[in-house]
């Protein structure tokens, strides 16, 4: 019914009363009114119209809308005042909603972080949601433990045991959303415990365990790198309670910590009674040997080891994994419990399944060769095209730094390569200290041969240019 | 191979060497001496016998031996000599594991927080999966928004506007792992925004948001609630900087704000620029008459609303969403983004999925009736063995409470139902003030109305031993 008075505030909102017998007469008013004072169309402390006067313009019994006021009563929006009355009340009002940021991504992107999801292997995946589905017991599905679903844990710990060298037990796995909430945790519980001083690497990747660890007032220090990954004399001086550590391949120069090196930040961390934090974030994608083995494996009462599905599966699948040494297992689950009572179930029963199944090594195994031809189109365009890029770095993982000649600035390659639509990314950003080498980091797991050679001579015809 | 000699001590380790061509035999070796010392059965320091002892003990060539050795001495197990001798490293060592505590739960539990998880959709849950994982294109795999899905949050804005009489706008809402997460996400950003004092209902569910608030250095107050919820007037002399409220149902007492209450407490958040912090906990389900609309409709740029597919669906999918005044709500998705980068994706398009093709409302009609029966058989169980329990907070949810009568304390008749296995819970561990009468919390949801009477049986055979 279209409404043809325009006297009543309410009618005027009330374009059309549906009498199909779908939402009630009443509820129709009652989001009409709602909306009108949202928009502002209703002022606030303006009368309403008696329900007599709205009944008779709109065609409806007088208790339709008396039962569509009393609603609004309730829910705040109409006060009711003696005398008989009803009007806006005033606290009811409208929200501003401004529009979100846009940021473009480059046409050619060398960015970080970007494993090729387009492989994700979606029936496979599938096929574990329907196992976990159909055979899970119901009380699965319920309130969880903060360390996890016991079958990921006995899973996990079988394949990081027999893939990464660990000594994991299932009871010191933890359970969580990905790298950063996994870090977090353990920063919390160092905190809980009274550290003052976390270690980190020397570039390293900042954005995930610096605010969480200044926010908790914890200082933050940057130990050096060099090509073989921190360098444990400094580390001995940093006077820090933990360290984070990416000693399977330095996160983002890509150096292997040396034996040597593993030991003494051991003896360091034992002597000290500090945490090293292992952050295996690529430790799968090895190319031209037999993978270093976690150095948790050396000493889990030592080390808090950490690992997540994002470079392997999918970043959105937001599956992490601590194995954490024994004294600290029930703190970590805690942590777990208190930032959100835990991660979700299905995923996790699904992922233990994969697992189980061999889906996990079969994924990786297929997705070795082809980051692997994709790092090699990237080595062979830069030795052709950019003979005096340094690359390092390139023995395993998803991305190399290639560090650059002495004559060019992370600023003006990164700013002339952008003129051509292709992102390259400086090293500096992730330096604690002013100082380094300028050096630009290249994702290639994302990027097909082609499209990497392309931006490779995009990038040197840029380079070309700066150098006039 | 079985191996003889015992001379050795690595082929005392090795029961077997496997020569199916499965596991090659260098690593075979590694994983035995790895094994070996975090048993401590090789100790640390000791020697290790020749690379060419070893091949001979074992029956194979020494370079299976000299490589298995290297990569021991590059991750850090063994340390090579000057000397040419190899010894076990000083770093190496073995953890020790706890067992896991165990509690058992009553055999007729009446606690609070258990959605029947028995009716979760299994199937229609796994239909949206499928979608998802048919139809989504890759990049949403890829890294995440703070905010969440824009499918997700288009369907929930549209669902709790109708449901829930809300004022939602897709880009004010955020998704995150659950009601916990949600809270402590909105407390991080007052708190940084240099908030000092959150209020609370007293009693409340004190074990979500107080922690997190105290943990960062906020003062938490108990604002006391009567029949009728938050006692308005105390909440304007508490001097906090937020307010977390359950006005469609107050937990655990069962309170309605009213109409008055929920101006006068939008008009102090105005006034004093607080945030209302609305924990929507249980309202899908309500028995007796329409749901009482979200305080958030009526001023969206005050109020931060909290939900969660916990009570409806499952707490095991650890799905929850927040709708946050405009002003928050790049704040609020960037705190999401530090705690964990984003909720799972699949997950979250699944539930759009399920949301808008009507599952959500299908499923909420299948458990409202249930869940009453439930309601029902208690209500008239207490009336029947217990008349002098006064049931409160009976009009919606997943439980209710029942005020004790003076001669009964909460401690006595707790410890009675225990003694035949019936758990009941106290209102007072809820309470932030000592003072408040005795009264029991009666979750329903997952138990059966057969169980729900019997408990209630057993409950007052307890209570009249104690009552002598």
């Amino acid at each position: 019914m279209t409404v043809a008075s325009t006297n009543s505030p309410v009618a005027a909102l009330l374009v059309e009363l549906r009498r199909d017998g779908g939402e009630p007469l009443h509820r129709q008013i009652e989001t009409a009114v709602r909306d009108g004072i949202r928009a502002g169309r209703l002022r606030q402390g303006s009368a309403m119209p008696p329900t007599r006067a709205i009944a008779a313009d709109l065609g409806v019994s007088r208790g339709v809308v008396v039962e569509a006021y009393q609603q609004l009563v309730a829910e705040g929006y109409l006060t009711s005042r003696t005398g008989g009355y009803t009007q806006v009340a005033m606290g009811a009002e409208a929200a501003a909603a401004p529009a979100p940021p846009v940021r473009r991504k480059p046409r050619i992107d060398f960015g970080y972080g970007r494993a090729d999801v387009t492989h994700f292997p979606r029936a496979a995946w599938l096929r574990s949601i329907r196992t976990v589905l159909t055979d899970a017991p119901s009380e699965r599905f319920g309130y969880l433990s903060g360390h996890g679903m016991p079958e990921l844990r006995e899973a996990l710990a079988e394949y990081l045991n027999r893939v990464r060298g660990t000594s994991a037990r299932p009871e010191n796995v933890v359970i969580c959303n990905g790298y950063a909430q996994g870090s977090a945790l353990l920063i919390q519980v160092l905190a809980a415990a009274g550290a003052r001083r976390l270690a980190v690497e020397d570039p390293s990747s900042g954005d995930d365990a610096r605010p969480v660890a200044e926010g908790l007032g914890l200082e933050v220090v940057g130990v050096p790198v060099d090509a073989d990954g921190i360098q444990a004399a400094a580390l001995e001086r940093s006077g820090a309670d933990a360290v984070i550590l990416t000693p399977s391949h330095q996160w983002p120069t890509g150096g292997v910590l040396t034996a040597r090196s593993r030991v003494a930040v051991l003896r360091w961390a034992r002597r000290s009674g500090a945490l090293v934090i292992e952050d295996d974030y690529d430790a799968e994608y090895r190319y031209d040997r037999t993978p270093i083995g976690a150095i948790q494996g050396l000493a889990p009462d030592l080390v808090a080891y950490a690992g997540s599905a994002s470079k392997t599966l999918a970043p959105g699948l937001r599956i992490g994994w601590l194995v954490v040494p024994a004294h600290l297992s029930a703190a970590v689950a805690a942590a777990k419990v208190a930032a959100d009572r835990g991660s979700p179930a299905i995923d996790q029963l699904a992922f233990a399944d994969f697992v189980r199944r061999g889906e996990f090594d079969r994924h990786l195994r297929r997705m070795r060769p082809l980051y692997r031809r994709r790092r090699d189109a990237l080595l062979f365009a830069l030795d052709r095209k950019l003979p005096d890029f340094e690359a390092t770095g390139r023995a395993a993982g998803q991305h190399l730094v290639a560090w650059l000649p002495p004559d060019l600035s992370e600023a003006a390659v990164t700013a002339a390569a952008a003129r051509y639509d292709v992102g390259v990314y400086g090293v500096s950003p992730y330096r604690l200290s002013s100082a380094g080498r300028g050096g630009l980091i290249f994702g290639y797991a994302s990027l097909s041969e082609r499209t990497i050679v392309e931006g490779v001579d995009l990038l040197a015809t840029a380079v070309a240019e700066l150098r006039g």
